[in-house]
């Protein structure tokens, strides 16, 4: 999803009601960035507070190149790596994840292992559908074992886009919170749909009632999906002892676009860049009687900012043997402070980029190869910034390319070198990242090994269901990542 | 100003709670147009209901070519043409303009002769400063006669961004309403400030104070004056007896960016163009106590909407023996009705493109010629379309170019030629233009001549004030209009 796909970002349609009343309520945050343009490593990073690059969510096999987790990869999320959940166990937190994990499907980076007490929902996204000898279909667990499989048990209608999957996540939802609620246990509820990516579905009650097509028919049913939690918060009584959080793991993926991408706004290009539209995302915090209503952040935050806002709001301590990305972000949300934090832009092992304040410092820019491009893979369609949307992989290290996002959000006029304004800011981005990057300690990269043999073959559950499938033998290879 | 300059439409920087506020309470119009993406034929065609094409606000001198008034321009508004505060003083509205009038500034063009009892502002924009030899600075005037003029008796400070304009224009409108509200007569304001138009400029108070630069100076400081206007009319208790309409004249000069040029948004170009960018406008009905809060329309609209529906606040008829293009909004902005009209896009003598419901067909693509493009001139800065935002005149009347506004409002992806969807929905456009070219009568083109004589070297009170100059000879040429 995309920072310009509701209503309250300026989608032009404003067809999210209840995501608009959330902000209505809440906290809108304008300038609030995932930890990587792509789905896998922007997870891994909210779940640890972590960048990718230490958390392992990353390749070193090319330069610059963003990789996640397709069912033949080896890596995961490693053992040496503290989740969020693992931590608020310690205050007596139940910790369920809903929908996507995307941190690694072989056993041992099973959520159920990293901290979840429950799980509803698939190692992958829902790609497919598969023939079950190539490639099999990614399958759907219930806490530890299978239940079943996408395009199978769980059917998505690719002709029509029909899949009652959000609904089923809906309801997941519904029911452990009240099953919380009952039995008086703090819980975290990780609640990581896999709508609206493509291939784009939504339930037959959703179907066509979109102006923006099958798109937005998927955020409108998330829209829903949300206020009908909301809702169900206020109706239990527990609202003001929960805090929410919306945001998306990365920019809409405009290579999707139109019928099935959505928007990044006035932002440049989208998912798989480290442009605006591929990182800047929509957020929203809810807490009614704790954070005034209406209220509207221009705090540079970060989805990992969820890690050490989260363990805050549980009285815990972030842990203190290792770097943490993530901020506390209860000072800005409950007293209306800024506090001055860069943001880091990584595609894999590059840091492409750096904000502080309304000061953003390209090093290296890219969007990607001429070769992908020529193909019709284009992830910044309709935009051409000279020098900027480059299809070679540009360094700009001595003389990075500088946007000020105030008046140029649309990072289509960089300020000129000769500037007093460009010394001055360059200056303070340069401090920042030799900071960054003296004190960096790289994690073992997690995305580097695929095999055919470790797909989702016979996953745990799958001989009760008569669902185990033949792995090939097992040929590790080096991935391949071509963006 | 542009469609994506106001928080309430997404602008990321969300520095207009006075707007966003009156949107709020009142209704926010999403799909609303200008009738032409420059700035005297829009203003002529809101105060006559009609297309510049038949209003005369349009040039023939060649294809597609936008044209305003400059100060050599010979044409105006013809006595023909029946203007809104002409048909309100029937009603017995008292009707003032403050700030641009842009109808032309020869004599027989003053807004005191069209209908308007009073006026505070200048015949053209605040362009300059000039050398009052080769070319006389803009008067200002306060109703018949001029009190100054622009860079000299109104400083504006082209170095700083300083200048009190717009505190002014909103001290004479605060002062226009109590007058009005102590002697119980109606009246029309006509609030046409010059502001953000480039030169831009605002106030010493609010400069600096926008993370946009000089230009989100301007907008601030719009908005706080329509704020104060607001507030002017709930305390003088006259709130819930008065309809007030924000909106622009044309969408956000992109070619003024970063530094002078707002944000169309998610839209395609700017200023100049019939791109979305070009003519989707801001637009917030506000009237407490009868347009129920919060409302938001996707009603498509227009300026020249605005004459229909004040004439039928007013009880009047629109006149009947012409073509008029405005719609009453009224049953839209009070109960909530959907009326299905198209949008014309024109550029001078030619439609450009139809929009119908959500579909919109180019006839002809044009953003600027190459010749001026290679001279930095760029209506589109950062977008590129390809056969779109082409930079010769490319006609597409056979096979017109169509996009779906829901699913992709940034005009980058054509519907395919051979889609049912596309035969559908050119069907209906084709038919839609048909029956508007057959009845069309075309006005008198008045922007084809200009003449330096006719600048304003001696406006009436100049004598007064020692601040006549002298004419050269009189030398008509036709005009030249290069976009």
């Amino acid at each position: 999803m995309g920072w310009g796909d509701l209503g309250a970002f300026g989608e032009p349609s404003k067809e999210t009601p209840n995501l608009d009343q959330m902000a209505a309520e809440g906290m809108l945050f304008l300038d609030f960035y995932t930890a990587n343009p792509l789905c896998s490593p922007s997870r891994a990073a909210l779940l640890t507070g972590r960048l990718p690059v230490r958390n392992g969510f990353y390749t070193t096999n090319a330069h610059a190149r963003n990789a996640y987790t397709p069912q033949d990869i080896v890596g995961g999320i490693p053992d040496s790596e503290l989740l969020l959940p693992e931590l608020l166990k310690k205050a007596g937190y139940t910790n369920k994840i809903i929908g996507k994990w995307h941190l690694g499907h072989r056993p041992q980076f099973h959520p159920l292992k990293h901290g979840f007490d429950e799980w509803f929902g698939s190692p992958n996204c829902h790609f497919g559908p598969y023939d079950n000898r190539e490639r099999p279909n990614i399958p759907v667990y219930r806490d530890w074992e299978m239940i079943g499989r996408y395009y199978e048990d769980f059917k998505i209608d690719l002709k029509t886009g029909e899949a009652n999957l959000t609904q089923l996540y809906l309801q997941e939802a519904l029911d452990f919170i009240s099953k919380q609620q009952a039995s008086q246990q703090p819980f975290f509820l990780y609640w990581a749909i896999d709508a609206t990516h493509a291939p784009v579905y939504a339930s037959k009650q959703f179907l066509g009632t979109s102006q923006r097509g099958l798109y937005g028919d998927a955020v409108r049913e998330i829209d829903d999906s949300v206020g009908k939690i909301l809702q169900h918060l206020q109706q239990l009584g527990i609202s003001e002892n929960t805090f929410v959080f919306f945001t998306s793991d990365n920019g809409a993926a405009l290579i999707s676009a139109p019928r099935q991408g959505g928007s990044n706004g006035p932002f440049l290009c989208g998912k798989q860049t480290t442009f605006e539209g591929g990182m800047r995302e929509p957020a929203i915090a809810w807490w009614p009687g704790h954070i005034p209503a209406g209220g509207v952040s221009h705090q540079l935050g970060s989805v990992m900012d969820l890690f050490s806002t989260s363990l805050s709001l549980a009285g815990l301590q972030p842990p203190s043997d290792r770097q943490i990305d993530g901020i506390d972000l209860l000072p800005v949300i409950l007293q209306g402070k800024l506090i001055d934090r860069p943001i880091f832009y990584y595609r894999g092992n590059e840091l492409m980029a750096v904000r502080a304040g309304p000061y953003k410092a390209h090093y290296w820019t890219w969007s990607n190869s001429w070769e992908e491009h020529s193909k019709g893979i284009d992830f910044c369609p309709g935009q051409s910034v000279s020098g900027v949307t480059t299809h070679t992989q540009e360094e700009h290290t001595c003389l990075p390319l500088l946007f000020h996002l105030g008046r140029d959000p649309g990072e289509k006029f960089p300020l000129s070198f000769a500037s007093e304004e460009y010394q001055r800011a360059v200056e303070r981005m340069s401090g920042l990242v030799q900071q960054h990057k003296a004190t960096l300690v790289p994690g073992q990269p997690q995305l580097n090994v695929c095999d055919q043999a470790v797909m989702n073959w016979s996953p745990p559950g799958c001989e009760k269901l008569g669902k185990c499938l033949k792995a090939p033998e097992s040929d590790p290879k080096k991935c391949s990542w071509p963006h």
